[in-house]
């Protein structure tokens, strides 16, 4: 399993505001299934099969064009641990924990 | 105000946990004023002003060095906008208000 | 047409230096056909069919933990444009023109 | 000595187009010494004392609001190692000779 962040940016748009773009993008993932997904200020963060996320990504970016989007320049971080067990909110949690010595 | 992504990533660590580096990046943030900021399982987003914000990101950045790494690659994404007012909840707000449809 | 800058990073190596890891992406690329590609100081620039670059990156990523990583994240940037052909090098002279004003 | 890659990408802009706000931001480079930088089709690349370049791409942030634009998404990726002399070309260098065996 692995965790993706995934950021979709639309240019030449007229409007400075992306917000339409970025819900066409992220309501790819509310028919997906085995897929957990967070909103953030600066991306979504999602948690599945890599193989799988990365189909999910792909159709994410092709929501974009949907949406009426003539250039799109998508951003992937992909972080995948396969010595561990490792999720969005173990991730979270162990640095807290360290945090708070 | 902008809003700035920031992820630290140390090398050659021997360990591929890096969650002790990753919370003495974070520590720099709980002694800053002025600044708000918020874990993700992939960075910390932070909020302000982005001249205070940049010199934060370099304290975060050596606090890794501190931490005990000889090399570090640290990711920073600014999203500056100066047409309007934008936060990071407001962000996510716009976005969700637009799923809702 | 799209293009893709991808960078690969291994965590938890013994050493700091990662090109043993690096090299072992970047040699998925050489049997790769309609994929152009030109390495750079900071990851690896490559253009041909999304859909297919998309699939070339799946594999450099597992390329990291056949080099023997255990947990390596992976940053894809996609710059995706629909209303003009658009390559690599036509997007450097394209800045360069601009400069020489 | 870091070695840098700055991404400046404007929002909003009339056209898809935007090789005039990058270049914009890429003139702040020429004013300055001590910084050696390449262009890619993907960003650029700068190399120089860590301290000094995060002032630079401050003001290469600035130049795409100069230029006309008024929301700025700017990615910086830092490589920072200290254990050894690093820099643009050594690190190319290192993955082409791992490449040859």
């Amino acid at each position: 399993m692995a965790i993706v962040e995934v950021s979709v940016v639309p240019l030449g748009t007229k409007t400075t505001s992306v917000s339409k773009y970025v819900a066409q993008a992220v309501e790819v993932l509310r028919s997906e299934k085995d897929i957990k997904y967070e909103l953030t200020a600066m991306g979504t963060i999602i948690e599945g099969d890599l193989e799988h996320l990365l189909t999910v990504v792909g159709k994410m970016h092709e929501a974009v064009f949907d949406a009426g989007a003539t250039r799109v320049v998508t951003t992937i971080k992909i972080d995948d641990r396969r010595d561990k067990v490792s999720n969005m909110s173990s991730k979270i949690e162990s640095v807290k924990r360290k945090l708070e010595h």
